[in-house]
């Protein structure tokens, strides 16, 4: 058995498990070979690869970031991108391919299972919002660490009159806001899921002074959006975009502590964790993750069940349909919402 | 709505934000009250409480162990028990009792519930071993420590030729041991659902060190059992008991480290971390996993859902009867064990 | 003996050991007495105090922040302040006050000290920056925030081209910018001491992006000083003041982060990591610091050594007259800055 | 300019600070050139080398352990060894030899300056002995380690009425264990500097009993020693030897726990820390300590300094003859000696 791995669109922890399994499964157990393909999508189309051998990943499983690299070249979308992976996988003649990533590279990874290559998901993303399984790589790992930013700041709370506004990844999913300002005990959250306009946050700011607690900690995950306020204005978000030409959300963090400190004059400051989020060394819950489904993806393989994507259940790994990627990243579930709602003001 | 709550049994991270959530739960949401019981099931038999408010329970999110403290006493197995639980419901006016703990304490709380008593199960227990829950209030957390021990002993690993042999806790139940040598790295992991004999162990390493790695980490829980080797002599384990007149497992780290030096003639250490591992901060998983616990337990009261557990069943926080824990702890799945085996020697 | 004890200027980690060990070293070495006054020189001037016994500092070692609370009110510079200060040593009759702070709390302190009162000061910064001690209490931990932080934004730089700006705290002096810039291994340090053009960090990214590394990390404290570039133009900085109408510098690191990407049109992001810095558990370091600090300050009371500041210097804690403050605050050492330098671009 | 350096010893985090920085200012700042003896004096001996470029110290800054490897080979005590490690510097065309250890290594290093050979020492100890300097690279981590389990097993000291006996590494020494005991709240620590009977260290545990404290923490260092008891007895240590014929210290915890338990009837556990103690990633402390020593070693080589050891003194980093670490490890200050002992009971 021979096959390759990629890692495609954000780096984030874990990822390093998923290879070191995946070679570790193959070489041992399969006694087979696996490649692994440089910079994503990109190393696929230009051919460029590393070998994977016991030897190359020594050292590499607490690591962060991914020893593959990894880009967000798309080959779906790219003139002649889907032929080139089909030639790509004649060239070095591999039996199948697996590809750990997020919507947009599980999205490639679909078509190309559609268009009959041999193709297994590995899902990865800090927002928890690939659908089919419980957990993505990396999302436990990046809740630790807005969870441990939050307690940091909360140790300034009985000291200082102060809120301060926290921001976090998550364009259109705000799993990561909600389950962080669960874990580390924020007085609000604000998430794409949930609109809040201006004032009502300020009112949970009032209401817990009114309750003599003078310090909040607000998150809010940078693709926050806001509702109206009575007098209909609505917070301007900045506006710059980014590489890609989509808007850049960064930033909603400052935004909204002026208008807080505008409104309630109070002291508000910002913290802006950005790529802190995603980085470091990953948690034990993301390695143990990382691990089984770097295996299991091996197993699948070997079992000849390609189109699939690896997916915790429960207590199981297991796999579903790569097309389960189709509907779109996950909003984060209503009972979270709800929980997270009971802790506000 | 009137409720009470206790922790029963061995402290772990995660306890506070189970009793967190039931209070904010049952003064906020539900316009209710809450009692706490001191000191598990001793203080339900002694009367024994503290009031919980909003304001008893700030602060204590981040916080290790109970505020309400714990003891290993069972009402079941004294006389007069079960009707001194009866009468301390009725005496304090409670619709319901929250159990947090582990197989034993959850254990009384069923028989109770058969009794006819108001009773609610929180799963806590550092070797996940509660059945009807992926996961149960603690684990993460231990796992996170023994975890990042071997992390920090792999840094000598490049230096000094030596074994090291990691003991963890784990009486019955490995889960602890095999998901921190996968998470960790380990180069073997010995648990009770897996014996082995020390000649395996040692051929492990001697297939390391062919292999030109020279330093092995041996993970071991303290409940491991031991297969004999081919001239029929099997380890001997240390005799002392514990306050319980149960054997105390502690030490099988040292036996072994002796048993390997005295066999492979290799320098070998032991490290125990001991009550470490269930010490320190909650993780992030733990704190969201006992915060969305706590809250479902009041939802349930408030339901009249009584003689149930909160359990994690995939994404969802739901119950099972408490008559699940009456099967026995949870051995740790094959499929774990099978990917342990994977990375040995 | 009867001591008095307070808290003042921002808060950070480290000040509640000095607080134990003041009240430990009084109560059980010395049988006296012990006061706490809430919220600095705020609590002195309104008599507002707290009973501090051994049953109080139950827990309060590994907490951040402090648990009398802080103010920046300053008495010298208020009317009647100084008298007010006066009258409360009297009425609490105080045979010495114990003054944490930084340079402005210090200050007060000295010239309290020079109208004739039991003044003695214990040094407290994350700058690092007061004159006559090696270090302050709580410098090394958020030192160790920064570095930690620095060492997660590394583990993206393998995967993607980006210049991460990291903006730290130090109005005056770069101290934690310099040193966590060392410690985390950063590419470019921009501190007050050492001013730079936005022309000379572009060029030590290019310099990078020469040798073959498309990642860099700039720190930059948040009072850094731009020098012009050949066209004459300097870095523009935000405008906005604090609550005492002095600029306030916070925003700097997106300014910075603008102007690179405008000019080397590589995508650039900021990290903030604001109140981060001085929150969270004090490390093992500041702990002992700020216990050897605490006790020494009440045996200067009880040897009747007033005007005096706690100082470490070597291996010994000692003292220094507290007229040491008034130089103002320390800049960082030459060899400092010259180290840091040596690992530009 | 062409320069060695190698590291002896134990190995502890730091290490690889000093190796990198060296590296940086020879090539960078001087222009120079460095090699790397692998495994200690071994190498020097054997001419085994690794080539240190820019290159090849990548990412190295937080890794724990040494990039270089060590031994505990000593090439005073060896036939020929003085005269192989003059052929070396020959061979390699050393102007210099950047030494990295502890008491042994240094030693060493002071015999070979004495016979005209030009070395210069970096001192690293986990037990922060080092004479001349007031901190040796590796300390504040190992610290940090021990301090850090102290808090875990604090969480559950409102839970459970028991003894824990952490036990440390220190042979000679009892830094570690003194510190720590301060930096983390241990109730009696027991170091070589300091004995005392088992008595005495029950009586402290009564007398906390007797205030209402049901838990004690108890430290104490690998090499601790006691005094007999009112009836002559002496605890009984474990008396096996280690690799070098020397008696092996670790043990002690054990023996101690069962005496306590023995004598107070209280539940009484060990955790034995073992070589945690000097895994990890160093602190940013111990980075920044070893960068600026690093960088040190090779301005004295560069101004023709040899002999010399570099150290920390006050804020400043200098250098010392390195015949200061003749007189053998420098024992606890009795400053902290009785710092620590104000908290015990």
């Amino acid at each position: 058995m021979r096959l390759g791995i990629l890692t495609g669109g954000g780096d984030c922890p874990g990822l390093n498990a998923v290879i070191r399994a995946a070679v570790v499964r193959t070489v041992r157990s399969r006694d087979g070979q696996i490649v692994g393909f440089l910079d994503g999508w990109k190393g696929v189309l230009e051919g460029r690869t590393c070998e994977l051998t016991l030897q190359s990943i020594r050292g590499i499983l607490p690591q962060g970031g991914t020893m593959l690299g990894t880009s967000r070249v798309d080959p779906v979308r790219q003139a002649g991108g889907v032929e080139g992976v089909r030639r790509a996988l004649a060239l070095f003649e591999l039996d199948g391919l697996i590809v750990c990533g997020g919507d947009g590279t599980l999205n490639a990874a679909a078509t190309l299972a559609e268009a009959g290559m041999p193709m297994l998901g590995v899902p990865k993303t800090i927002d928890n919002d690939v659908r089919g399984t419980d957990y993505s790589v990396g999302a436990d790992t990046a809740l630790a660490h807005v969870s441990h930013a939050i307690d940091a700041l909360h140790s300034t709370a009985e000291s200082h009159d102060r809120v301060i506004v926290v921001e976090t990844m998550g364009r259109s999913v705000g799993w990561l806001a909600v389950a962080a300002g669960l874990a580390g005990g924020s007085d609000v959250t604000l998430s794409p899921e949930e609109p809040m306009s201006v004032q009502q946050v300020c009112d949970f700011i009032r209401h817990r002074k009114a309750r003599g607690r003078d310090f909040s900690i607000v998150v809010v995950a940078e693709g926050a959006r806001f509702l109206p306020d009575p007098d209909g204005s609505v917070l301007q978000m900045p506006e710059r975009l980014d590489e890609f030409g989509r808007p850049r959300f960064g930033g909603i963090g400052d935004v909204l502590a002026r208008a807080i400190e505008d409104r309630l004059k109070i002291e508000t400051r910002t913290v802006a964790l950005g790529y802190v989020q995603r980085g470091g060394t990953p948690t034990a819950f993301d390695r143990l993750l990382g691990t089984r489904m770097g295996m299991h993806a091996v197993d699948l393989a070997a079992a000849g069940q390609f189109g699939r994507m690896v997916a915790l259940q429960g207590p199981d790994i297991t796999s579903v349909p790569l097309s389960v990627v189709r509907a779109g990243p996950r909003p984060t579930s209503p009972e979270l919402l709800e929980a997270a709602r009971c802790f506000f003001g």
